[in-house]
């Protein structure tokens, strides 16, 4: 089987204050053919639309917290979905609080949503595993923030387990029996033998990961969860000079969120969440690179290809 | 004395719907050293950065009315003021509403703002002056859409009257007293005269003028309150063709908007609020010149600067 996409999309690099026309936070999952939007901050809906990005496609977003540069342009989303005569299900997930925000916002409409729109308060922050489809399980995970705050970690969902054909063969396991065992059942032959599916069939590697850690501090709570993912975008608000500042603000430096990366030994760390004060984020991620090497620079329009099967230290591709 | 700024710059150009890069409506008025805005779409503050305009000094938000296209960049624009510490007051005119709208909004601000907020809910829309400052008046136009909906119209206020030098010095009257005349006294001469202020002094020519009428259907009852000013804006959402769907969704034509400005024999229209069907605006603007000439095309970041002294016929700058 040809393994599917897995990229993430930068669709805003910036922190609270607007500048450098950098837009607020905003990251697109793409995996294989599922769309889930994290994080929506203002200007989201022009930015999707800028990037070619089917919006009708999203069924899932995922809000960090609500503070406005993360959820200012859940109103405009949600009133385009309604324009566009949107009908499928639409789930936000988010911190308590996220509800009642979506609540307000549909008082604003005019008319009466043609969509379900289902708000789900996520209270257990420690890896849990909260949401799945065909393509990726997500589980939240803590990070701490001047107000609840809730990181998530994306797996690609393994692929059922494959028949193990050389075995099957080598012990002239007859193939009207095969189809029984790669759905999953134990097969009784003629002859008396059982075949145990897991026996017969062999686990395939664990798919792709992806973990969005914004807003937050430093925080080594973070580190059983984030072991080896493939991809980490943690937010990089200051450089590491302003680490006081930070931390008092609820954020962190490059350093600490390279130094995370390090320790987690994860395989990429994406930039992100510039202070209005840095004007090229180039100067934020050169930092994080002192301390780790795989660091891609988040910017505006940036797509990460999360590449398979992974190749050690092979950079990812960038478009 | 020197004529005054009287500039309006063009944030955002298109209707509901996003197409083609450009933001929803939101205009700003400079008129002298004041800065008003009119509606605040999404990303409304982004446009006011990338225009360099120092949006502390905006004192003054009018809002056309509730729909998000108009007032979902107001929760951002008031986040960034706080960022911002800002201190003077900011007024918010609007229709109906706009105070709950603005109370929801704050509720979801996580500390206590720390300047004066104002709503004023407008009722009155027959012409009515409701705000003036040093710079301007301001009056509520009735716009008829889907919900209610004020447009606005911005009168330069009058300088006072000036001295009629010529008559002053043909009658020999001594320089001594010219001040308090200026001032609006009258004069009591020596030799008995009485110099009436009204008399010696002379009517300046009335102020510029703009009207924004924006979302609204075609409708004469505006006619009365346009006669004559410098510049109108006016959706221009459809073409001609659609003139069915524009009434339907209480929006107007091309046409509409051109014959509007010729009947009240306005110097300028500004097109804008374009569908997301249309990628050039420009051939919104030609099927208007088809009606009436002078008509400058709405684009972001265009400025119209309104001369003083008119000149019959001169076209405007645009910047």
């Amino acid at each position: 089987m040809q393994p599917g996409t897995f990229e993430v999309l930068v669709l805003g690099s910036n922190g609270a204050l607007p500048a450098y026309e950098r837009f607020p936070s905003s990251q697109l999952l793409h995996v294989n053919e599922r769309l889930y939007l994290i994080d929506c901050g203002e200007g989201t809906q022009f930015q999707l639309r800028k990037y070619g990005v089917r919006i009708s496609r999203i069924r899932q977003i995922f809000i960090t917290h609500l503070h406005g540069d993360h959820v200012y342009g859940l109103p405009g989303l949600i009133t385009t979905f309604q324009l566009m005569r949107r009908s499928e299900k639409l789930e936000i997930f988010g911190p308590p609080g996220i509800q009642s925000f979506c609540e307000q916002v549909l008082g604003w409409t005019t008319s009466q949503l043609q969509f379900e729109l289902r708000c789900h308060e996520l209270r257990e922050l420690n890896g849990v595993q909260f949401f799945d489809d065909e393509a990726v399980r997500v589980s939240a995970l803590p990070l701490e923030h001047k107000v609840p705050c809730v990181g998530y970690l994306f797996r690609e969902k393994k692929e059922r387990r494959k028949l193990d054909a050389v075995r099957l063969r080598a012990e002239g396991i007859p193939e009207i029996c095969w189809r029984s065992l790669e759905r999953g059942e134990d097969v009784q032959l003629p002859d008396g033998r059982r075949l145990a599916h897991a026996e017969y069939t062999i686990s395939p590697p664990p798919g792709r990961s992806f973990a969005y850690c914004a807003d937050t501090i430093y925080t080594r709570a973070l580190l059983p969860y984030l072991h080896k993912v493939d991809l980490l975008y943690h937010e990089t608000t200051f450089l590491h000079e302003l680490e006081a500042t930070a931390k008092e603000y609820g954020h962190s430096t490059t350093v600490q969120a390279a130094e995370l990366a390090r320790e987690a030994d994860v395989r990429a760390l994406l930039t992100g969440h510039y202070s209005a004060r840095y004007e090229d984020p180039e100067t934020l991620a050169m930092e994080c690179r002192s301390v780790f090497a795989p660091v891609i620079t988040g910017k505006e329009g940036l797509k990460i290809i999360v590449p398979w099967p992974r190749e050690a230290g092979a950079p990812y591709a960038t478009v």
